[in-house]
């Protein structure tokens, strides 16, 4: 099947979308809102679906473009409904009252906790990539590096195939726990890009490997 | 005073060595043996003097050049000696047996754990650029980021000052505990210098925000 669930209407799903859709891929989008999902999915095309969270995600990749506390309440609603399903968690735990550290404990990430909740198989990717960047396909006539972490050999390749396909470098860095350092790195990334020093960082950068 | 102490004699002491030249900044160079020193100092040129570790630091900017246990090891000899130098640490304290976590617990840093163990101000820096990039000067053609994070405004500003001179990018991320950020991800970075997969990348990449 060559559909990609996304739970959100967000910038981020928006972005992830246009990735998909480059990627030939169609996309089912989820929304609390179905009315919401219906209007993005009519504005992004003929290659896209709608529908309800909580209704069976058609595509075998899900990913979860919504704020980690969401994403745990989605994953546990849905419960034994994602078996077998692959989970992309994009999020970034930041504790955005003082911006000065993550939502997680120390030696743990995002990633792990949602894994801990499903038994779908849970893949770490687009965290490090802004919306806009996503939408563009680039950042300042570079290529977008994506880096992907997570357990399930299968799982991370579907999801590098997917980055790849749409136009992006897979980066597949590691186990799922290697999502401490890819969660860790774009909080810092993301403070800076809200430091008034940084003009030219407005949320709008791409975090690379060159070389 | 335009001298930058560097302490150690290896690839990193002379990529360092290499920017600050370029800066215009004069170097001196410590080492355990002396004759190692003077010799690496006559082959990088007539700016570079050297000495044994232990003598008081000539410059104002102290850039241990060394693993994270000789880091440790150095500023605790040197003890009160260091009061007032800026202290750079460039360390990545991975566990190099198993390759899959620091040495640090999480939640803290090398820096942090180096700190506590000097009157120095020390700041990260380096920690995120290999050396043959930094002797280079670039990567593919692009010009190198340089993340510093410090408690000490003055020092930070040094070095910042330090490596815009040395023609990279300065990127002042925040405060010296921002250095769990820097050293968890370079770590993540270097695996992926030591996987197969990545056939381009053989210790040689630069790390970049795009934008």
């Amino acid at each position: 099947m060559n559909i990609i669930t996304i739970v959100g209407t967000g910038n981020m799903a928006r972005g992830i979308a246009a990735r998909a859709l480059a990627a030939g891929r169609k996309v089912e989008l989820l929304n609390r809102d179905a009315g919401k999902a219906a209007a993005v999915a009519a504005e992004l095309g003929s290659n896209v679906t709608s529908g309800t969270v909580g209704q069976a995600p058609t595509g075998d990749i899900v990913v979860l473009a919504v704020p980690f506390d969401a994403a745990k309440e989605i994953v546990s609603a849905y419960g034994d409904a994602l078996a077998g399903k692959t989970i992309v968690d994009i999020t970034n735990p930041v504790n955005f009252e003082t911006f000065d550290s993550l939502v997680v404990a120390p030696g743990t990430s995002a990633a792990e906790e949602i894994a801990a909740l499903t038994p779908g198989n849970v893949v770490k990717a687009f965290n490090t990539t802004f919306a806009g960047a996503l939408i563009a396909g680039e950042t300042e006539g570079q290529i977008l590096d994506g880096f992907i972490a997570g357990d399930n050999a299968e799982a991370t390749a579907a999801v590098a195939s997917l980055v790849s396909d749409g136009g992006m470098r897979p980066l597949v860095v590691g186990a799922l726990k290697r999502s401490r350092e890819l969660e860790g790195f774009q909080f810092l990334v993301m403070t800076l890009q809200a430091n008034p020093t940084f003009e030219t960082f407005n949320w709008n950068t791409g975090l690379k490997i060159v070389g």
